[in-house]
């Protein structure tokens, strides 16, 4: 068995939410369907969704069931923007956003004529909640990444949430990376803000808490006016059209329950994983650099710059030691772009091309901390000698 | 257990894709990672997608997954709208289509000013290739049911690719209840046609084969031009971002190929079992109608008009007996509406209301047909009784 550091990209699939899974999708009937065989169906989903909304914080009937984080996101972004009404034609955007988020904003741009509100990230990743609010004010929606996917770093979110109300403006939160690492509350974010304003939308996926891939919610607030991505049945408030996957959403709520319990436990654990990993990493490579911010992490991400060495030679070499790890977004990879994130710290393209992700889960061990700094030292040095002859 | 006769709603699961389904979510790494792990998981991912296009009748890289039909259909008749080019901004439609394509459709004359070209069904649910050339060559886009999902009828898709092909428009084409039931064919159905003519699309669902809710494909023709819906990673050809559901699309194969590989025994067992039920439904009450094309039809479907009964009225009756029939789409009910299928077929909206459809599937028994013509009678007594006062 390689030794797996990319939870982030995906954590395995918990046997709990395996075994939610077949029985719901034993079933067998369409929980649209009026039938005795339908209202059974639909129990489960309602079941799932109210398990799902206790851990969120919110109200169940708050929970849109989607096919994944990526879907959420979409959903929020176009569908605050297609429900604008009178707001500035702008959209309020951190740099170092996911993909989903980035690639979204880029086409109501191109194609629906969207202003963007840039907000700059500080050096380890931080978002400023006043320039947040300064955005927010001239956007018709404002997003934001709660914890960065690759830096790890986690924003104030009930601060943001804040600004967003003050602003006038609905947020989006994308809290695909946070749920089950750090702690997600909907409603104690959104504290008492007006309707439509503040907090009014949240994004989360299944496969990053030990739930299957092809599954997601979205949270949209009770007053939030929002339009639909995927149109049809009128399923779900209108919101997210098509047969509703009940086994997905059984298995997403047992996973994400999962989660949330032992979070505490696992943020202790993987955070003194994480710190004889970076102890280890800074032995060897002195000049190893942690990027993000220090404090205000995800328990189990390591994200290190090696000043000396292209992060994508070093996946492949770990690699061939058994050993999985990342560059970034697993969303990106396949593509040898420097890191979008990085260069949002204020680095280098060169630097941006030199980091490598390494996110713990629930089944890491320090036996998988051990082979890592067991493989890094000629791991390492082949890299960096590669990376000196492509200097020359 | 309940006599199930409702398989256009859902059909049940089979095992082999259950265990496909199980297998695949073991590999536990994103198909979009690079190392060891991500590559076993793309491997997975590229055969389902190899075996899922033989079924089709089109190359691997056609097939784009989705999260389900409706996701599939908004994607195919979105993207071509917004890839339409210098074509008309009208998109042709023929009466009765599924709730996907019209409440899509709806959406893009609501905010994207896209102009109707309906086209009429016949009496019998039928579209006259005429008329869709006509409409389709005054379109950015046309689209059309296979086999329509309430009353049955199957459309002679290679004559409506032909007629889109002679108009210049892209056709999508939504395969979502033929699948498995009739003959689908891609490429044959495409022909000759010149990029961005005739056949560019067609819209499947795991679900109605026996794979998972969930999980969809869309194939798109090499040469076609189509937006994205959900932007994101980059995944699959840009035209739908996500980590890739890898256990759903394995399922989906699995499932697709023992449907096509049973589709002839099972087409002439479940007419069979269809005409035993039409000719029992007659000898009880001599004015039952069967609806949509006699001959032209998906073999498991039988779409009654009972003229003076409630749908909805012998429904329940027949839950209460444990026999499931559904009066239409299930993604419409729990919505009393009368059937917009019925209505294009030129009935009227009391007999849109009087219909009530039981459909055959894998697992459907001689025993299943018997029980339910040994309840119909107490039912549909019961039923005309209702109405008979209701009319008073």
């Amino acid at each position: 068995m390689p030794v797996y550091l990319d939870h982030a990209a995906t954590t395995p699939l918990r046997q709990e939410a395996a075994e939610a899974w077949l029985s719901a999708a034993s079933v067998g009937a369409n929980a649209s369907s009026i039938h005795g065989g339908g209202q059974a169906a639909r129990r489960v989903l309602e079941e799932a969704r109210e398990r799902l909304a206790a851990v969120l914080g919110c109200e169940a009937v708050e929970v849109v069931f989607t096919s994944g984080g990526t879907e959420s996101i979409n959903t929020a972004v176009k569908g605050l923007w297609w429900a604008r009404g009178d707001r500035p034609g702008a959209v309020a955007l951190p740099d170092g956003e996911h993909h989903a988020t980035t690639d979204t904003v880029a086409w109501l741009v191109e194609r629906e004529g969207a202003a963007l509100r840039r907000v700059p990230l500080d050096g380890v990743g931080r978002i400023d909640p006043g320039l947040f609010e300064e955005a927010a004010a001239e956007s018709a929606l404002a997003t934001a990444l709660v914890a960065n996917n690759e830096v790890g770093t986690v924003q104030d979110a009930a601060a943001l949430a804040a600004a967003s109300a003050r602003a006038g403006a609905p947020l989006h939160l994308d809290a695909v990376s946070a749920l089950g690492h750090v702690p997600v509350d909907f409603a104690a974010w959104r504290g008492e803000a007006q309707a439509g304003a503040g907090l009014v939308a949240m994004s989360l996926s299944a496969h990053k808490v030990g739930g299957p891939v092809g599954v997601g919610a979205l949270v949209v607030a009770r007053s939030a006016r929002l339009g639909a991505l995927v149109h049809g049945g009128g399923q779900q408030r209108g919101l997210r059209a098509g047969t509703q996957d009940v086994a997905g959403a059984a298995a997403f709520a047992v996973a994400a329950e999962l989660a949330e319990a032992e979070r505490e436990g696992e943020a202790a654990r993987l955070s003194q994983l994480r710190d004889t990993l970076v102890r280890g990493i800074r032995a060897f490579v002195p000049g190893a650099e942690l990027l993000g911010d220090p404090q205000e992490r995800l328990p189990g991400n390591v994200h290190v710059l090696f000043p000396d060495a292209a992060g994508e030679t070093l996946l492949f070499l770990l690699d061939q030691a058994g050993i999985a790890v990342s560059t970034g977004s697993a969303c990106q990879a396949g593509v040898a772009e420097p890191s979008h994130v990085v260069l949002a710290l204020g680095r280098s393209e060169r630097e941006a091309r030199s980091v490598l992700r390494l996110t713990l889960g629930r089944t890491s061990t320090e036996a998988d901390v051990s082979a890592f700094l067991a493989a890094l030292p000629d791991a390492y040095a082949r890299a960096a000698s590669a990376a000196a002859r492509a200097r020359r």
